[in-house]
């Protein structure tokens, strides 16, 4: 059996792609057709399958080519984003690196804070009613989508000030969840279930526009401009985690991968994140979780601090899917990391 | 014939010099008397050729001195800053790797926005009076410089009544310019006229003072304060961008590329930077571009992700340049890429 | 003799370990029993010595057991904030890598400041009084540690009304420090007293909550909220310097040393770090040192631009520490670094 690593070509394609090469695997890239330039600038991909979107990933012929390529897809956030994820796990035939009902738990907000919750992780509390406000929120208006149409307010009374200046009437769709005031960081992490174990392999934190140019923007200025905050993804910034804070964040990190265990059979595969608001530094709110490679791990292509301490040189999240996927075939346990 | 690299100590040298000797080409280092400690720390020049400053690089002798080492001087923003580049391209016999003409452009406001008209790229909106100012904007005084002399306005009035304030009564040499809301982003591109190909080699955005610490000053502090943004840089941040906005960067930087080829013959050689705000993920604005390797580049002098993917370790912009130069002398190509 | 590298577990540990290993030396981790899972899991250490906590590290058998082993520890942050630091210098007879007397200069702010003074490094300015304060300050209240416990005000008005609003009543105790407006940036200096030179390892920024979080937070909801700000340090955040401005750091650095070797002989030994505002690229405040390895170091485990250029890849500052002690048992100089 000649194994090959597949992806969609979109939010971290280039290292998945990268890293399966790095291991010796065969690079698949399904490619959107607008993207075909882009992506073999890289020359990274040894088949290039051209397709129209993510939907197409279910047409019947782009999963027999697959198939007679012996491929694994690698799942991303583009995937779960562009296509009904629960239509696509049921219907994708391929193998899949990960446990693919986890995406269904990504994209449902109800099923992802069940899984928090029996993990026993501190989220930040949720208001079904805008009287029962007692902190800052950060409200989530009917039909946002993608990091718009959010806005924070202080308090009750400055939250129903707000939806009536808003001409928001009906409280039905709001997702009204407390504001917490702290740093945001995402950990990256991999559970490996060959070796049963978590592992570190970089941590970041998001570059949203426009809310992370605010802060450039004098605040005698910012109230006359009345800017309203967006929270869409333009990038990554690195960080690293003071020293003291990893036990923690593996302890959550561990949690999480024993909830998946519980509630989502066989559990957590492969690369996740935890996603995470620092009060201080002993006082950590989970407010998201991705079940699989998240794209503030672009950063590390060419390896993180984490990593080299456990793999030396240029092992990237990607490359690190693709060595799991080589372990398995070599000692036969691929029905362990793929479903 | 055997090709040394030179370039003046600031900027990008310390990178320009290791790449140089990365790709067995001679490193010469044209170094203010002022800082020949710090650069001999560093060991990386095989020739040091002391000056008072980038006006002595126009003086007979040092171009002499160049000539005889058959040196490429490798252009950066001191050289452009610092002296007068019209006379500097004009009396500057030595080759330099790029477009010297392109550096004229560069530093001239309107030859620089009638390049980017060509190119399609969309601008800020400039306004030649506060009457016609709709939308925020921020104003240059005359004399600006180097990051100081600007300030924001919410609007025309706030803009009247901030120039008032001022003492401000004349308009002439005021620049004022739409004021873009959203994050920004520094691409390093390359093009090779070789391969004839843009390369994208690492983002960055600039740690500038005091305007990235007032994020840290409460608002309410701001406010009692009343401090006046700075925009002076001082070291920069490494970033990715997210994989699905590379395609419109590669759109723009070829668009930009193909510009200089119509307007500035040879054209784009090299190093340039696109400097862009992003109001959203596909709504990317141009404030400005650099068309010679920025400092930026300094945060990837042992590698970035985008050129860990193109070249493996250890390539830096720096010795991407090195490299075209080594290339073209293999080739016999070098009148392609020095002017 | 069979020197090995030993340290306690946390701040910079998983470096220490790496570096030692790489340059083949053992390694030994003084690992706190609750955190014994977060060290196996990067398979560091070659000999791990279980405590309770710093101060074990004074238990004889301890010292014993390390003393047996020919260790000489590398002393960090935790270190010096853990214990009672004077007690540790004169009780821990092991050798330290470093100068142990600098670790009390370190932690004592009134020696800190005849430090920098003697090093003629402009510091911001203190007040004995509330009454003396002529522009904004940032002040530290009795028992403030860790970073909470800290405000800023914009002038004595402000300042005293707000001591009075927090029932402040004795200015005993109180530390009032101006507050320079400006961009942090702290370099990571090593001083190599067998080569006799300061050598560049990096630089960063700290990842501060909640002080790093406020930007994001638009000023009016910031009013409505009246947010305390904390500067816990959750991580680090990588940075390049302006080349320009890297003479002035050396400087900086140089006299720091020539003013240790000055008052506190023998003088720095190994890693520094001058904690930096900067008000513009040519005005720089000193604020703090610190007189050991830096928690900022971790972001470039695996190199860093600057150490790229003087040593290749991988060369971390925890590497460097090794390697120093490594050429000092290879010439017989181990006397020269430690104490």
């Amino acid at each position: 059996m000649n194994i090959s690593v597949a992806t969609y070509g979109s939010h971290s394609a280039l290292q998945i792609l990268k890293g399966a090469k790095d291991e010796g695997l065969r690079a698949v890239l399904l490619c959107p057709r607008s993207r075909r330039r882009l992506y073999e600038r890289f020359r990274l991909a040894d088949e290039l399958i051209l397709v129209e979107n993510v939907e197409d990933l279910l047409r019947e012929d782009v999963q027999r080519n697959l198939t007679s390529m012996s491929s694994i897809l690698v799942p991303h956030g583009t995937i779960i984003s562009d296509v009904d994820i629960k239509r696509f796990v049921k219907d994708f035939k391929v193998p899949i690196f990960g446990n693919r009902e986890l995406l269904v738990w990504e994209s449902d907000r109800e099923l992802k804070e069940m899984l928090l919750r029996e993990a026993g992780i501190e989220v930040p509390r949720a208001f079904s009613s805008p009287d029962e406000v007692d902190c800052p929120v950060i409200v989530k208006l009917p039909g946002a989508e993608g990091g718009r149409g959010y806005f924070v307010a202080s308090g009750r009374d400055d939250l129903i000030k707000k939806l009536r200046k808003m001409g928001v009437r009906m409280n039905r769709g709001l997702y009204i969840q407390e504001y917490v005031i702290g740093v945001t960081v995402y950990p990256h992490f991999f559970y490996s279930p060959l070796r049963e174990e978590v592992e570190l392999l970089g941590v970041d934190r998001r570059y949203e526009t426009n809310v992370d140019s605010l802060g450039r923007i004098p605040a005698s200025d910012q109230l006359n401009l009345n800017v309203q905050p967006t929270y869409e993804v333009v990038g990554n910034i690195p960080l690293v985690l003071r020293e003291s804070m990893l036990e923690k964040f593996f302890d959550i990190a561990e949690r999480f991968v024993e909830a998946t265990k519980k509630l989502v059979s066989p559990g957590m595969i492969g690369p996740f994140c935890i996603e995470a608001i620092c009060r201080a530094p002993d006082d950590i709110v989970v407010f998201e979780f991705s079940a699989r490679i998240v794209a503030g791990t672009n950063l590390f292509i060419n390896g993180s601090p984490y990593s080299y301490l456990l793999y030396g040189e240029g092992m990237s999240m990607g490359r690190r899917i693709a060595k799991e996927i080589r372990l398995a075939c070599e000692t036969s346990e691929l029905e362990k990391i793929v479903t």
